[in-house]
């Protein structure tokens, strides 16, 4: 089984922690690990760098882990918190000359068409973000590749990009397999979770489509969900939900993301929780 | 003439600085001055607390100020550098209990309707964006109200807000003045500029409109614009047009905002500009 590196960048929900405006204890803590930006993770996975869905704290995340490369970005789902940032892709066009990759299911871009209507315009605005986007079902793996095969980016002043026939690059690819889940118990919005070998990243997902998804995740040492509040949510699992989950995956460590300020603070919330649960933290590595 | 208080919460061009992916020595810089999140002000003036423009940054933008009211948010224009942040008022609905009011041309609306259409949409998500758009057409001065004056929202846990009418507040209302100005020389991107009593904050802003606009900033103490690099730009005025109209205008003090890292260093930069006109910074507040 291939190994991946996960790295979270975000693992707040939709407000972040701490929320705007917000006085309670916990957006009030000092302990860094409740601060919260919103949902991300960057997987390098068989030397590919893959980016999980950039919302709107995208540039802060990019910075943060001084990313100076993008292989390819899986969307989730179209929820703004999980989407919001990718304008500023913009800024890794001009540093690789290539368009991003970004996969996702076609109702995601179909979201995408709307909310980044410049994007996909035939005369763009000089500057507008480039990207290719790749739709996948989500029924069957899929390959990701290296960004090095995709066409080249020239810039001319005044102008905007001139797009040029890719160049020869080494042919790097990976097979990702999705997970298909629901952000509500009523089926309404369908999400895609992400295996990548040894981890599972799963988030926004209140329940799997069906068993037949709890086998794609079979013997995989990190899995992680969602999980907004402890008490019954109506698009998020509780937190017996998610620990029902990670006992039927039974991977060797299990992390909640996508934290509210209505969980406990980090620390009273890693305390409450089985061993191998843990709540994710902003920075933290899995290999 | 009334007085204004003005906070720059970010001077950055649509990238900011440092840019993802950046190596030059200003992406680089220690000097906090040269850290810019996206453009955007918050004025005090009258009573009221008002935001011009909310973008990707708008979140990051309220934490630090520790903002817990807006009566009002201003709109320049439409590009995401400018709007990409306003999903996030959701924070400032729940703690205030009442939707947000924004001010934007018809046009500007028109993309809000398109970029953010859940928050627009008959049946809401549970906790999409309560807000009331008010359409200005930018020739004459507008007044705009307290929020305390609209409508209250009351949470129900799994279904959403209900709309209740407004309670008795102190009607607190102030004029301001909407500057045209254009994006671009040919006149393609309509922008507004914005005058509180004593101060005008202008930003994107090319041209303006007309001499008749530049009377309209007559006797003004402070004012800016925007400048993404010294030399000509097809969007933003080159450092000579941003003195030209500085001189125009006669304010006590001018503040170039809107930098990118094509600028030099902040200090390098403040020291090579005439006596009264400064770079901007995140913090810098005017009063």
């Amino acid at each position: 089984m291939k190994k991946a590196k996960l790295t979270f960048l975000g693992t707040g929900t939709s407000s972040g922690i701490p929320m705007i405006a917000c006085d309670c204890p916990v957006c009030r803590s000092a302990d860094p690990r409740d601060k919260r930006l919103r949902a991300s993770v960057l997987v390098e996975y068989g030397g590919l760098t893959i980016l999980v869905d950039a919302g709107p704290d995208f540039r802060e995340q990019m910075l943060r882990q001084d990313v100076h490369h993008l292989d390819a970005i899986l969307l989730t789902h179209n929820h703004k918190d999980h989407t919001g940032g990718l304008d500023d892709i913009r800024a890794l066009n001009l540093a690789e000359r290539h368009p991003v990759n970004i996969w996702c299911e076609p109702y995601v871009e179909a979201t995408l068409r709307r909310e980044y209507g410049y994007a996909f315009a035939e005369q763009k605005y000089p500057g507008a973000p480039e990207w290719r986007v790749h739709v996948i079902d989500g029924t069957a793996p899929f390959t990701v590749h290296s960004n090095a095969n995709e066409e080249v980016l020239e810039w001319e002043r005044g102008f905007g990009y001139h797009h040029l026939p890719p160049q020869p690059a080494p042919d790097i690819s990976v097979e990702i397999v999705p997970i298909r889940g629901w952000h509500h118990r009523e089926k309404i919005i369908p999400v895609l979770g992400y295996r990548f070998g040894n981890i599972a990243y799963l988030t926004d997902i209140k329940m799997l489509d069906s068993d037949a998804e709890l086998e794609k995740l079979r013997g995989v040492e990190y899995v992680t969900l969602g999980c907004v509040k402890i008490a019954e949510h109506h698009s998020h699992p509780s937190l017996q939900e998610c620990l029902d989950f990670f006992e039927k995956v039974g991977a060797r460590e299990s992390y909640i993301t996508h934290l509210s300020h209505q969980l406990p603070f980090h620390e009273e919330f890693a305390a409450m929780l089985p061993p191998h649960v843990h709540p994710a933290w902003d920075g933290l590595v899995l290999e």
